[in-house]
């Protein structure tokens, strides 16, 4: 079967899913999005595409930011940011300050919120700008000029984001965040507000699989060591408090994010990016992981 | 034994404990305060004063101000404030996240940071200016217009306020609080702030031993059933995660604060206010605790 | 008013409160007594008794037994009990695993279970038989030879007590129990299986009023101070997570049971008992609080 | 480069690493393994082994055996086994009680001690003596007689149980076991107990990487997606509060015991098992750790 062949199956298969759960709404700008919206899309290390439903609708990627800046930081700054945020799954609701507080601020992976905070922090230290650095990177790395931040969900966040601040001031206290609290916050926010499309996505995770270097640029973000430790991160860490989950019925590393965007990745294969609003209890995308677990089980992939 | 002879030998006794334990440098306003300070003063309802020591040197009240903050709440909305704050010992140190996230945002008591927190936020509802309002109460009650806030150690606890911050962004995200979150920290601030001397506390806390009545101006500011409950919180959850230990060895209701002292009522007598920089390993004044024990011991005065 | 008159003006008042709550049915044996029975016994120090409702009625004086397990052991023992338990208000339920891990299996007070089992551990280090010492040592301080432990409860607890299994072992793990887990729990499931009435509990109770010395048998359980001190950790820790409340509305030192008994002590002047087995949703009488309550307001006694 | 040089490079490499780090000690049996023991085996799927050092010397498999009680428990019950046992990383030590109570008595995921001895009371619905059964089981798969259960570490693990009986208990107490909670403890002590080498246990586990089907036996004990679900429960969950840094590090799915064994599978490759009893703070095999990073980075395998 060939892979498009394969994405059709798995949307239809899907079908009773996409619309259920819960769309986002602790923003209204969230909550306006159509619950009953699916996309699917491969991007094969060899530059094929394929791809089924609203592939090429953008949408809010929320903590598939979180990714992106890894890489970025990582990139750039090497082993030395693991000094101020761990590598452990957390066992814990993503904006939990429980975990935060026993750990005397160090967030337990990137993935969290407070770990992403600190993740900012070190971007705050490389660039004037952070947001627009990435919105730039990822411009390059998607190769589409439409990738920007939606400066209404960034404002509605903010507005919205008292649970953020509160993690962002602990670590502050802790000794933890070097920029203000204030400029973490709004460079976060911004980067959970960044629009893009399920193709957009694909494109821009290729290098993941690929070893670090990027088959849409042909530039190298990362080294092998450090492309595989965000896999092991994402496997582990990327879902929440349902990694084990995700582990066990898709077994890729996947990193989700509420605006119900997924981006997998299958080492030395492809990456891919499913999307679909309505969220399960857990915050993934619940049509998403459907559709995961059923493409994997299909083509008979996984990493286990 | 008279009261001015009793005070007298327990400044004795207590000496060999003035100057001992840790004065308070989170904020360097209160790491300049010199060690070996001390005074006592009790006030008794028929007006008479004793005092040893440097009872008229004016100190930062810090905590002890959550017990005046919660004497005008309580006294101008009555049983309603209990609706968002508890009346439990919290088990934790005074500034905790972890019941309070546990606890959905409700704080265990008045007197932890996020229970005075809450106070603040009611008595923004009040008052245009809660900080001024709170300064003239407290001269009319002490008989003494010196009292103030004091702008160094204000602007200084906001410069190192993250973690009561993320206390107040946390509830803020729990809808615990109606009040900018920046209002509240800044008048929060400012009321920890006030300085005052023994004299002036032991005569501003007098109503809680008179069944809410001001002995100093006549003005009942509590209902007697008011000024009792203050006194159990006082008892149960007025010296931060030490508590028991200083129901168990002092037997009073008291309320201490970071800056050294400590105000204790002894119902339908008096109140007293001792004062010594140094604190214990839980926070509370070393040489005041010790006093107020010695106090009890040679008077046999006690609650038990 | 006479005592009397008072008591029967509560008795009137707290009718409707009575048959109210849930009973405590963990165990059978417990689930079976009748919701609306209801007692209330003063004994004052002077000798005079005073009753309404069914004052001799024997019932699973359950947690109440921790207190006098407590005056067994700090009076034959003196303060090195306190190194394996501590005199804080726990702020968690009586049986939470969560603060003891943390705390290194030093339980937080002698009233959560977790501390009783350190208590009774302390008083198989001095009996052969801590059980049948008690039972004599409640014998004579009530003057009353029925004093007995019900064997049906006793097997009860001990077939349900998997959670003070757990408790047990978890304090045995950190060196903190010195018998055998067996011989702990045994002993302790015995002390709570103790039955009385309620004018037998507050004769028993009276030397906590009398500073440690018994009016009924003339001896000296306690020193002044220690008497003290049990007081003061009624007040704080002596009725489950709702000390504070309990402190707040009666004012007096107490100590509940679930099945449905309340010990309190009025210092220098009396020791009261009150019982109604149906339970308010934190484990304390509902009848019984309530009753307390009216009683403190209704004589003007309060210990603030 | 071929396997057998691959390992002699690891060995060569690892050899400053052997005998570093604390032997496990809490019981006396184990705390006498000699520090500077090292065996490396791989176990390839068409049958070829290769090893290094002591390959053939049997150690306490201890937590290793939790892999092997979930196959034969998974492989016989099914999905209904995930009722009573979940499948996310804990995020805590393993012997925690604290997540377990705030979760109600339903273990994280079966590699934590209390989600073995969940997995335990499953193996004891099914048959009489589980042990015997595991033992018997693991000779087949292992082509070897010796395998066996040891019992002075079985004898010495009860004695110094106090741990999992608290754990076993606190679940008994939620429902969460059926069988006694003595026969729990001891079946889950006699599996820790079992001795095998890491030969033994490479072939033992060769079926997690052959979908299920045992090479040796030829017996399909799972499906082949239970055989993924306990991969990824390897990766997420295998190396206690270390997951992210052994996925991080090493790339596979792996289990390790404090006796300092550590099985990993490469999926349709091949299992391998390292021993070095010297255990880092985690309490992983540090040499052991080592050596598996240094084997994924030589061959460049890893399922990232």
């Amino acid at each position: 079967m060939d892979y498009q062949d394969l994405l059709d199956v798995v949307h239809q298969e899907v079908r009773p899913h996409i619309g259920k759960g819960r769309v986002a709404d602790y923003i209204p700008a969230l909550a306006r999005v159509p619950a009953e919206r699916f996309g699917l899309c491969l991007h094969l290390l060899d530059g094929r595409e394929y791809g089924v439903g609203d592939v090429d609708e953008a949408f809010s990627i929320q903590s598939v930011s979180k990714v992106f800046a890894l890489v970025l930081a990582l990139g750039a700054l090497g082993e030395q940011i693991w000094q101020r945020v761990g590598r452990e799954p957390s066992g814990n609701p993503f904006n939990s300050l429980v975990q935060l507080e026993y750990e005397h601020g160090i967030p337990r992976n990137p993935f969290i919120n407070a770990g992403a905070l600190v993740i900012t922090d070190w971007l705050l230290g490389l660039h004037a700008d952070p947001s627009a650095e990435l919105v730039a990177w990822l411009r390059r790395e998607s190769a589409s000029a439409r990738v920007a931040i939606d400066a209404e969900v960034a404002a509605s966040e903010r507005a919205h984001g008292d649970r953020n601040a509160a993690l962002a001031h602990f670590m502050k206290s802790c000794g933890n965040l070097q920029a203000p609290v204030e400029r973490v916050l709004q460079t976060y926010f911004d980067h959970c507000a960044i629009r893009m499309s399920c193709r957009e996505l694909a494109r821009a995770g290729a290098l993941l699989a690929n070893h670090g270097r990027s088959p849409i640029t042909g530039e190298s973000w990362l080294t092998r060591s450090q492309a595989k430790q965000i896999a092991a991160l994402m496997l582990t860490c990327g879902t929440y408090d349902a990694a084990g989950d995700f582990a066990f019925r898709v077994g890729l590393p996947g990193k989700s994010g509420v605006g119900g965007g997924i981006l997998a990745v299958i080492p030395q294969r492809m990456s891919l990016c499913v999307w679909s609003p309505g969220l399960d209890p857990r915050g993934n995308s619940l049509a998403g992981v459907e559709a995961l677990e059923r493409f994997t089980t299909l083509s008979g992939i996984s990493i286990f």
